[in-house]
């Protein structure tokens, strides 16, 4: 996973559009205007075709990919300001809401499950919120968004009558849900990597870890502003959010908070089976060593005994030398001595409780 | 113990009711009315029989498990949000307070010893405070508000004439109190594997220590916004609540500091206790090698020794080959040497005071 | 060190009286009026002989030990809340000021050395100011308040003619004051560790720091709410608490201060002894791999020489069958292998920087 | 890099220009003068030349390295406080913005690789701006500004009509702007590190990851008072910052937030892959341990069945002396024993995972 | 260097001026009443012979050392308040400023190297301000304030017209600079240890940083209350404080944050430090075990088959018994087995990447 994205050249002119790399797809856009009474939908070709909605009508405008000229087109067309024109096209902004004259401007990250890679991914979706129009902008076509079109379809009248600012909220909220399947499925991983930690310890799971961390790492970093910018949009004095809809508000920035605690609840989860795991390597090392310095400290012995009666000394030359090799009795003699040391140092061993 | 729950589906419309598993029991609601003077209790079958409370009476409806029917009838009945209502149904919400029109809505966690698994459980309650009731929403049947209902049946003035204030308050108290017994019998633990540790420590320690620090993490993702709570409801200007009742309010809140000043202790001694777990296989690992060391440092030489005169250089052939074996004090000369090899290794060590 | 107190059973009655353990001795109680003019001590053995301070008097009554009785009856006739009342009974609250109608209740920490077990211990101390009485509560009799005591025989006209808030401000500071040598006996405890740590670190030295993090650990808790608490009484708006006897609070407030950075500070070197001897630990277990290697790597070769010369091969049979055993100078020869091989690992030990 | 500069020598009157070396290259300051209209740049050789800009017209003095006496006379020539003097010629300030009557003072951190020793390196960047004229004083030459300078000569006319607060947020934008590619280089650095960690660790990775943490720090101590300064100026109620510009101050202090977010994100990936090496260390010493005690428990007790039939007791003393060593199938006997041996603890190992 | 002071005894009475030892010198004290014209300097032995200062002129009194009776007269003499008296007396008081009515009383440490020990060292350096008046409490005589005496002689008119506030922050500034040489000198002996620490890593770095951490700590828990007490002087509504000198305090200000962020900056670097040792350590060991294991693993098994053929199988009782050792390529075949023992494990080692 990319840990940030290249910003424009340093020095050009602030709202100046441009991006690194062109898009995969060619942008698609999709106007839906829709009243309490009626409900309509067409895919926009060119942006000359667009009129103001109708009276008592909103517009959603919903763009999947983009170009810097179909931006520009956008931002000409809806006048949006040049630094939110910026900051829809550089994607990997923070995110934030920004509020500019007679229209809010906000940033969310989408974090998804990468189809082909099957790694963490994000994408930057940007609103536009003005009185009778909202603009989303994606990075790439998905499906994001189909659950609020179908409730607008049905005609529920909550969404169909709550103005730009509620349809906003119907969006964040959908992205917002989307974290909790990550963050549900980080938990899981997060179990397994404890199981195996807690029977026999690979080093995989220490890779795992390291991942993990940095999945969270990204998460918590859009995040904590994610929630910082639900309460500065709740409590925005901007008439584009209305009373009830500050009502819907605070239910999500209920639910950040709560991916907020539990990002941050698994991150302590994480640096704890990290600990886990040196304890359990520091552990199998002491048995390890254990092993080893219970046979060593038995046999090296036990070697020096019969390494002492394999010496060459002439025993005729001398009655001390060695005159054990031609007692009667002098090899059992040997194997006792040996015995004892064995039994002497088991009895060590096991004094120490490593036996 | 599970570390969050499943939300809805992402994008469905809020206040959409549903839940992953359906209960084990049917639901139970019981009603009870009282005044100063009077004091009424039914089994409610079906919420057609209810009745507002009659003037002067405080109605308290006390659900013990739920279900999605139930709860949207409920919900009809006393006209509660739909946003409130989503959040009893789908359990596993934030600790909170959320004031609506006309009502206060409480979402507390209840923490408690699984009787079949022995291991620590959550269970939500929703409150729902209104001028003349209180509804009070629990996962399951148990006893925890019995203490409560026999201080209202007993007929002391302070809780029959509170109001559904007081009376909120006071269940409030009950959850908040049981969180004591829960952090004792972990503190107590605690100990036990301080105990352990100092006298001698063995893997399982590491696995208490870790399971502790999980438990405590659940309680205290709970416990500060528990505690962000109280203080947010204690000065709400809701006239639900009454200018005695926030000195109580202010009476828990202070438990319920205590209980976090408490786990956040708790956390320092489980990680103290690591640390010192740690720095205790280290000096085992320190005792092992030393043993090991001592033992092979003494006899390698010794070993080599007796090898040496074990070669069969042929002494016939040369006077340089080997004479000592020939010697008439070969083989005292060699347990000489071994034995100042012992006494200069022996004294090695003690200087460097691993003897 | 208990970590915390057995509160009351959960869901009784808020202001329910009732403690674990009957007191060992029977609760003393003493009243002082005094004025500028006049000092009058009695003890008292009935609160029914108790009639108000006369005009322009303060009245000190100090309580040393309780029974549930005893504090009731107090209660009931210094109007006291049942609140109040039930802190002063369940001893291990936390510090606190409370502001009721017409009093302030003060709940302080008093540590001290325990005479018996030499064990850092606590009382709880409660204050309770009104207009012109104060009632002191401690759990055991002891000479803490004597100073005070003899300031006011003494007849100094700060304090005599200062109030009860002046006189709760003297026995604070009384309390305060006793956490100056506790924290400097810790800090003389961790120097002495350290000087061990610098010299020749043992196991015992980390069970002590070990210890003396769990000591830092409840005077930290104990400390912070203590400043808390001495900032919102010196900002109180209460005229129990007059000009003057702010500024002396701020002093106070002030000495609360330097002691919360002293604990901190403390913990702080305690931490980075505990990483001290952790270093130190592995510093020993190199010394002593290095002093194994060292040795074992040179025998070993040394030994597998012996060892090939020892073989049994039958020289006649062939003229490849260990020519050298038969050589003139083989034996020197080998003793001359060996000494290359010791000359050349000892050169590598050296150019590695182990000797 | 340097931590911090030598300031002046302690008690010195403040306002006291001084400085340790002298610069390398003599000062240069060029003066652009331009308005909607017209644009006029000169290089500035005495400040005698100059006079004050005429009426609509804004002048950027922009000077490239400095000495005392330049800095002085600049400061009497444009009235700039003597507590912002002296800081600008004592580079290595605080990043900080102080407003003096009818003047801002703003200092930046300009970070760049330096081109001889590859290094991060800092200068000190100060801004003096005044309602009619920007001051721009930096340590050394270079095009820093170089695309500022050609926007305005491209005319564009929200550069060219915004004013010294437009110029100078321009100004700040670039130098802002120039953090990213210092950072995403040290990103870079990191993810190299991270795959040489999980492939094969060398102690070169250490180094590398304390070196990068100390560039961070550095870089730390910089953005978080940039963050705040930025924050400070948005918000000041100076009128030389006009509405429009806080506009496009919010912007840049997004940015600065977006450089903070992101070097707290780069430390904790150092941090973590420290715990990485350190876990892969010891795991390595794993492998090397269970490599050696594998080969030594395996080949000891060999060795010792070999010492024992290596013994010379004198079988023909006594039937007891190692009769073995005369049994017809004594030596496919003595190896059975020691396959055994070896069968045995391959088993013991292969049960403990070890194989 | 010491922790902290020991207070005065608990219970005192606030205001009891006690010392714990007595002062080495007598104390010494230098009047100097300046005004824009004039400037007189007196050394004054009583303070009987004080009279007010002249109209529109300072009096700043020196005082160098001092004893309780010398204290207290002095208080009686300028009427200090007796809680600002007991805080000159019993030094090691917290940094703080505290207004009184009519004065400021400030507390600031002083820190320097102490010449006999070359250890860092610490004075409480007090101020007292009132209108036209500024008393210096110094522990021990020193040039410290001489600067600023020069100045004042000087006759510089900022200094001497600026009043007292002016004065004090003169001497504030003075001790404020001086902290910078002390942190540059932690600074270069950090990074020599990290020098050494990237070379070869001893045991005293680990002391040496051990100790620069403790200093760090002392300089800490001085330099956040001396940030906090320059803000509140700053932001007082005391009329000792003219605007102009608030301008001056905040430079005053700005140089204590800076002092704060390197000494939070050099902590973070002695912390980076020590990880390094401790990884350093670890690689130590690492290297120390693989010489070890590769020398053991090699020559164990060679010895195995040097001590196999060290046997002493009678080969004439049974064709079984050893035949190798009658074979004519016997002895070579021994070797050919040993040099593929050897092959074979260098093959293995290489591929583990340990050679």
């Amino acid at each position: 996973m990319q840990l940030f994205w290249l910003r424009h050249t340093p020095g050009t002119a602030p709202g100046t559009l441009a991006i690194a790399e062109p898009p995969k797809e060619p942008p698609r856009s999709r106007l839906m205007e829709y009243g309490l009474e009626s409900l309509h939908e067409t895919e926009v070709a060119s942006f000359d075709e667009l009129s103001e909605p109708g009276p008592g009508l909103v517009g959603w405008l919903d763009v999947e990919g983009h170009d810097v000229e179909f931006i520009s087109e956008l931002g000409r067309r809806f006048s949006i300001h040049p630094l939110a024109l910026e900051d829809v096209i550089n994607v990997g902004q923070r995110v934030k809401s920004e509020e500019f004259e007679g229209s809010i401007f906000v940033v969310l990250d989408h974090f998804f499950i990468d189809g082909d890679s099957g790694a963490l991914a994000k994408e930057q979706i940007s609103l536009v919120i003005q009185s009778n129009l909202l603009l989303s902008v994606r990075e790439r076509r998905s499906d994001l968004f189909e659950p609020v079109r179908a409730r607008l379809k049905t005609g529920r009248p909550r969404i169909r009558g709550g103005g730009s600012g509620y349809l906003a909220y119907a969006l964040i909220d959908t992205v917002v849900d989307h974290l909790f399947p990550i963050l549900e499925s980080i938990g899981d991983r997060i179990l397994e990597v404890e199981d195996s930690l807690l029977d026999t310890p690979t080093r995989d799971d220490v890779s795992t870890l390291h991942h993990l961390k940095r999945e969270l790492l990204v998460l918590r970093k859009s995040m904590w502003p994610l929630r910082e910018m639900l309460n500065r949009l709740r409590q925005s004095d901007s008439e584009l959010v209305s009373e009830e809809t500050r009502l819907y508000l605070r239910d999500v920035l209920d639910h950040a908070i709560m991916a907020v605690d539990i990002v941050e609840t698994l991150r302590e989860m994480v640096s704890s089976l990290m600990d886990l795991y040196l304890s359990s390597i520091s552990n199998r090392m002491n048995e390890i060593m254990k092993v080893l310095t219970i046979i060593a400290t038995i046999f090296i012995p036990l070697s020096f005994v019969a390494g002492l009666y394999g010496m060459n000394f002439d025993a005729s030359v001398s009655p001390f030398n060695m005159p054990e090799l031609r007692w009667y009795w002098g090899y059992p003699f040997a194997l006792g001595v040996m015995a004892l040391i064995v039994i002497g140092l088991l009895g060590f061993f096991r004094r120490r409780g490593w036996l």
